[in-house]
């Protein structure tokens, strides 16, 4: 049993979902393992992580729809040092979390067909955001 | 230290939360471990996992009424591919998320007395689904 | 390899954050590992945990008013069995969840500068709640 682990650097443009399948797993892959357990973690409080369906960018879109809804930009905030978007980032990162466990089997991540891994970005502004990888195996 | 895997596949009967304890604590029980990490992953962007009160099915009700007015059907969904169960299935899922891991101490999963393990099903129609089991411990 | 697991107990005086990055951090260095994986997992349905800014506490404020409103009180749900505050505890709980992982890379937990580890108490008065901590590594 062994482990390896690696900071990645991902640029966001701004808000909504950066799809970060390829890298994810393919770091994985890379590290030559058939059972394990691989740990994705954002650094941030206002990005956060999600698993969600990558084949209609439809969904994607609905998504940030509904997180804007939910997790609202509002006067009511008291917290608004780096304006408007701010507090609605940390409660949308708060309503998705920024950790991911996913199973490796057979080689392969346990992703099903249509999940894809996704760095969501709250903020309006580009951002460099840094996601922890760990796994842990043989 | 070794590890165990395993796809268990659930059936559900459309939505709602189907209660999965006993099939997850009956097979990590059965690897023989004392101290380990188990890890729950559903390989689904439509259903979910939740850990919650297994005692008064009132809770499960509730929580069912809680999350369909929070990701509601609507109109308003760009993505309607397959009905109106379809988009809002997706925010549910990413409400709950699709990840749980869980310490094994002691030779018993950490749950707390009145903690149970749930796939939560999104779509109205039953469906088929397949959870990942992972177990690293000795 | 190796593994580490213990019971927290932490006392909570009602609604809202209590941080706990200093107790689990400060056990998780006392293993003397350099690299690994830490859980977290809270062992209640009423209480559930959360990685969130730590620096300005009118965050954490803003985050108890959010969840008060998106998982309200309300006479609409069946279960009241020990009151108004019962129901939505649950409700709060599945939306942030109760188990966290954080990678453990060069002998620190990866957590990111503005990140704490909040346990978020849901109900009114005060409880003692508990935390299982488990690590894994070398």
């Amino acid at each position: 049993m062994r482990q390896a682990a690696r900071i990645l650097a991902i640029q966001t443009s701004g808000q909504g979902l950066v799809e970060i399948t390829r890298e994810v797993a393919g770091w994985a892959a890379g590290q030559g393992m058939t059972t394990g357990l691989l740990t994705v973690f954002c650094r941030h409080t206002s990005a956060s992580l999600l698993i969600q369906e990558n084949a209609d960018p439809d969904v994607q879109r609905d998504l940030e729809t509904w997180i804007a809804r939910v997790a609202p930009e509002s006067r009511d905030w008291i917290h608004q040092d780096e304006g408007p978007d701010d507090m609605p980032a940390h409660l949308r990162a708060a309503l998705t979390g920024v950790q991911l466990s996913i199973p490796l089997i057979g080689g392969r991540l346990a992703l099903g067909t249509w999940q894809g891994i996704y760095l969501f970005e709250h903020r309006r502004r580009p951002h460099r955001r840094e996601v922890a990888l760990h796994l842990l195996g043989d």
